[in-house]
C-alpha cells in the first residue's frame, strides 16, 4: 500500500519518486481520494526539490490519462501541434495555421482563452463576426479533412488533472516550478492527440519565464518529455522581452495576422512564423530541407494561398470572410489617440509586460476568469527595439472605449519605451532550437 | 489587505514574515477562513526556508492566543513549568513533581497522553487505582495551593491552533521542522500559565531529534522564544540514545518513580531529576545556589518528604495511596520472561527506539490515537551502556499479556543491546544547559 505522507516525505528529502507513486498520486487526487492539503504540501516540496525528466514524464503521462483524449486518427497524415508559452503582441497562431495548412500540413489546432495581458487565440477569433470557436469533435475532424485546418476551444474534459492542479497551484504559490509547468503544458499536448509537437518557449519581461536560462531549461525538459512519451518534439526559445509584433489587443491582432499573410508583417513576427512553420512542415514530412520548407511558406504568402486558406477557415467556421478585405467589420474602439515620445533617440528597451498590462486594463484581457474582453481596444506600437524614435512621429496608438482609461494609458505607453542617444542593435527573435538530439544556441543574430 | 498566496510566496522566497502576517495566518486558519491546502503549502515552505527567532516567537504567541489560557494567578509564588520532548524509560515528571513540591515549589503540572512508544504521564498515572487525571481548573488550583502540587490532563481548548496544525502536519510530512516544533511546544507552555519554564530537550535514537546538534538548535530556539515572550526559560539537552531509566511501560514506570523517591533510582534518572529539579528551585527563587538546591532535593529523598508528597498528591486526586508500599495494587502482566544476552561483553549501545517500539507493540503505547493502553505490560531493563553483561545474568524482563507477543519480543529486546569485548564508558545524561544568557556544553562527563 502506498501512503501519501510517505510520498510527500520522499520528495521532501529530494528522493526520486517511482512511476507507481506518481500515478497513485494523480489518480487519487483526480478521484478526490487525496485531499487538496496533501497535494499542496507535495507541490511545495516539488517546488523546492524539483523532479527529474523521468519523474516529470510520468507525471505528464498520468495527467494526460486523467480525462478524455482527443482522437485525431480520422485525420490523414502526420498531425503536428504547436504551442506557445504566451506573450505580448503574439498573433503567431493566427498566421501559422493557415500558412502551414496552405503548404499541405493538417493543422488541427486547439487553443485556449487568455488570462492576463490579452486574449488567447480563441478570444481573438471571436472578433470575427459569426466565427464559431467551439466545434464538436466531428466538425473539427471534418473541417481539417476538408480544408486542411480548424481552430477550436479546448474540450472541457481535456486533462482534468491539470485543471484541478492548476487551480490549486494558483492559490498555494506553487505555479513557478519548471517540472509542474512542463507537465501542465505537455499533458495537454499529449492528450490533444497530435503526433508531433513544436513548442515556442518565450522569455523576458512579457513572458512567464523571465530569463533565457529558465526558458531554455523548461524547453529542454518539455522536449525530453515529448520524446519520452513517443511524440517527436522540437522547441524554440524565443524573445519576449519586447512585444513580438506590433498589435496588442484582439481585433487588432486579427488585423496584424491578416496583414502578415498579405506580406506586410513585421519582420520579427514573420521570422518566428517562418521558423516555427518550416519546422512543422519538416516534422509532417512535407519537406526534407529547412530552406525548401521556408521557401514554400514564403511563396504561399506571396501568391496569396495562405490568405485564401484563412478565408476558407473563417468561412468553414461560420465567420464573415469579408473581414479579410474590410477591417471595419471587426469590433472597433470609440477613441484612438496617438502617443509621442518625450525625446528622440534609439529605442533601447520596450517593457512588454507593462504594455500588456496596460492593454489588459483598457479591456483587452482578463484580470479574473469571469471578466469579459473588450475586443476592439488595445495598443498598436509603431517601433521596436533598435528603431529610432523621432520627436514628431508617433510611437504608438491607443484604442479605448473609455476616456479616463485612454488618458491614463498615455503615460503607461510612453514610459514603456526606454530611449537612448546611442545606437542600439535590434534584438534576436530566435535564441535557441532544441530537438531530441541537439541544442542549437544562436549566439549570432539570425537575421 | 493581506493575501494568503502572497504570504506563502514570501516564505517560499525565504523572506521574513511580519508579526501581522503571521497573526493573520493563524487567526484565519483557526477560524476556518484559511483552508488546509494553503496552510499545508505554507508549512512545507517553512520546512524548507525556516523561520527566524522573531518569526517563531510571533507564531508561538499567535498560537498561544488561539484558545483559552490557563489562569494560575490564584496560586501563590512563582510557578515553574517543566517540559520534556519525550523519550523512553523517562518517568522524570512523576519523580520531579513531588520532589520539587516537597522543597516548596508550587508544581502545577499539566501533562498529555502519549502517542507512540509508551504512555504519557497521564496514562502512567491511570495505573494507580482511583487516580483522577482530569481535574477542573478550580480543583487543580486548590490542590496546588493546599498540598503544593497537582497533575492534570491538558484542557481541551488549550491552543486549538496547535491541535489543528499538528493534525495537518502529521498528514503532510511537515512535522520535522524546528520552528514548527518549537512553536508547538512553547505555545502550550505559554498558554499553560506558568511564570518560568524548564525544558528537557532530548536527542538520540529514542528521541524525536536524532542528533545533539538538532536538539541543541531546538533548545536554543525555545529558550529564545520563552524569554522573548517574557517567561524566563532554561533548557537542558539530554541523552536519549539509550533509555533514561530502567522501566519502559506504564505501571512499571510508576514503580520506578516511587523507587527513585525511596532513594533507589538509577543514577541517570536521578541525575536528570536533580539537574531539572534544582533549576526549578532556583527559578522559583527558593534557593540562590545550585549546590544548595541540589542538596535540598537529595535531602528530601533521603528523609522521605518527597515520597510523602507523592502520597499526598495521589490521595488528593482520589488515588489509592497504598500503591507506594504495595506494588501489587498496580496493573500487572500475565506473563513475564527474563531475557539473556547471546554473548558476554560491555554494552556499547542500547537501541532506545527499538525497545520503545517493542513496548508499544506489547501494548504499553498507542499506535493510533484511539488505541487503548495495556497498563501492566512493558520491559524492565537491567543494564545500561557501559555496564558489563554476563552470559548467565538476565539483561531485561519482558511483561506481556499475550504469549505470542511475548515470544516475538525476546528477539527484539536481545537485539536492542549491542555488546563488545572492549571497555565502554558510560554515557553522559546532561549534554548542555542553555539559558537566555549562556550556553554551557558539557564536554567532560558530569558525573
Amino acid at each position: 500500500m502506498i501512503f501519501v505522507p510517505e510520498i510527500i516525505e520522499k520528495k521532501k528529502r529530494g528522493k526520486k519518486l517511482s512511476r507507481e507513486e506518481i500515478e497513485f498520486l494523480i489518480k487519487g487526487y483526480v478521484e478526490g481520494e487525496i485531499p487538496d492539503y496533501q497535494m499542496a504540501a507535495f507541490l511545495m516540496a516539488v517546488y523546492f526539490r524539483g523532479m527529474d525528466e523521468e519523474e516529470t514524464t510520468y507525471l505528464t503521462l498520468a495527467m494526460a490519462s486523467s480525462g478524455e483524449r482527443v482522437d485525431l486518427s480520422k485525420i490523414d497524415g502526420i498531425k503536428v501541434d504547436k504551442h506557445s508559452s504566451g506573450g505580448i503582441a503574439d498573433t503567431t497562431t493566427l498566421v501559422l495555421i493557415p500558412l502551414v495548412a496552405s503548404c499541405g500540413v493538417r493543422a488541427a489546432k486547439m487553443s485556449g482563452r487568455g488570462l492576463g495581458h490579452t486574449g488567447g487565440t480563441i478570444d481573438k477569433l471571436e472578433s470575427i463576426p459569426g466565427f464559431k470557436v467551439e466545434l464538436s469533435q466531428d466538425e473539427f475532424v471534418e473541417n481539417v479533412n476538408r480544408i486542411g485546418a480548424a481552430i477550436t476551444g479546448q474540450s472541457k474534459n481535456l486533462v482534468p488533472a491539470d485543471k484541478k492542479l492548476y487551480a490549486l497551484r494558483d492559490v498555494t504559490a506553487t505555479v513557478d516550478s519548471i517540472p509542474l509547468i512542463a507537465s501542465s503544458i505537455m499533458s495537454k499536448k499529449i492528450a490533444g492527440g497530435a503526433d508531433k509537437i513544436v513548442l515556442d518557449v518565450k522569455f523576458g519581461r512579457g513572458a512567464f519565464m523571465k530569463t533565457y536560462e529558465e526558458a531554455k531549461a523548461l524547453a529542454e525538459l518539455m522536449v525530453k518529455i515529448g520524446n519520452l512519451a513517443g511524440k517527436e518534439t522540437v522547441a524554440f526559445v524565443t524573445d519576449m522581452d519586447q512585444p513580438l509584433g506590433l498589435a496588442i489587443g484582439n481585433s487588432i491582432e486579427v488585423i496584424e495576422a491578416i496583414e502578415t499573410l498579405k506580406g506586410n508583417g513585421h519582420e520579427d513576427l514573420v521570422r518566428l512564423c517562418l521558423e516555427l512553420g518550416s519546422e512543422m512542415l519538416l516534422l509532417a514530412g512535407e519537406y526534407k530541407e529547412k530552406e525548401e520548407a521556408e521557401n514554400a511558406l514564403k511563396e504561399n504568402i506571396k501568391n496569396g494561398r495562405a490568405l485564401t486558406k484563412l478565408k476558407e477557415i473563417i468561412a468553414a467556421q461560420g465567420g464573415d470572410e469579408r473581414v479579410i478585405e474590410d477591417y471595419s467589420l471587426l469590433p472597433k474602439a470609440k477613441y484612438t489617440l496617438e502617443v509621442y515620445p518625450g525625446n528622440e533617440g534609439y529605442i533601447k528597451e520596450i517593457d512588454a509586460l507593462r504594455l500588456g498590462l496596460t492593454a489588459m486594463k483598457l479591456g483587452a484581457g482578463r484580470q479574473k476568469k469571469e471578466d469579459n474582453i473588450d475586443l476592439g481596444v488595445g495598443i498598436w506600437i509603431y517601433k521596436k527595439v533598435g528603431d529610432f524614435a523621432e520627436k514628431d512621429k508617433p510611437l504608438a496608438r491607443i484604442l479605448a472605449n473609455d476616456r479616463e482609461k485612454l488618458n491614463w494609458a498615455v503615460k503607461e505607453v510612453v514610459e514603456s519605451f526606454l530611449l537612448t542617444g546611442e545606437y542600439v542593435p535590434k534584438r534576436n527573435v530566435i535564441w535557441a532550437k532544441i530537438t531530441g538530439k541537439e541544442i542549437i544556441e544562436y549566439k549570432v543574430k539570425v537575421r
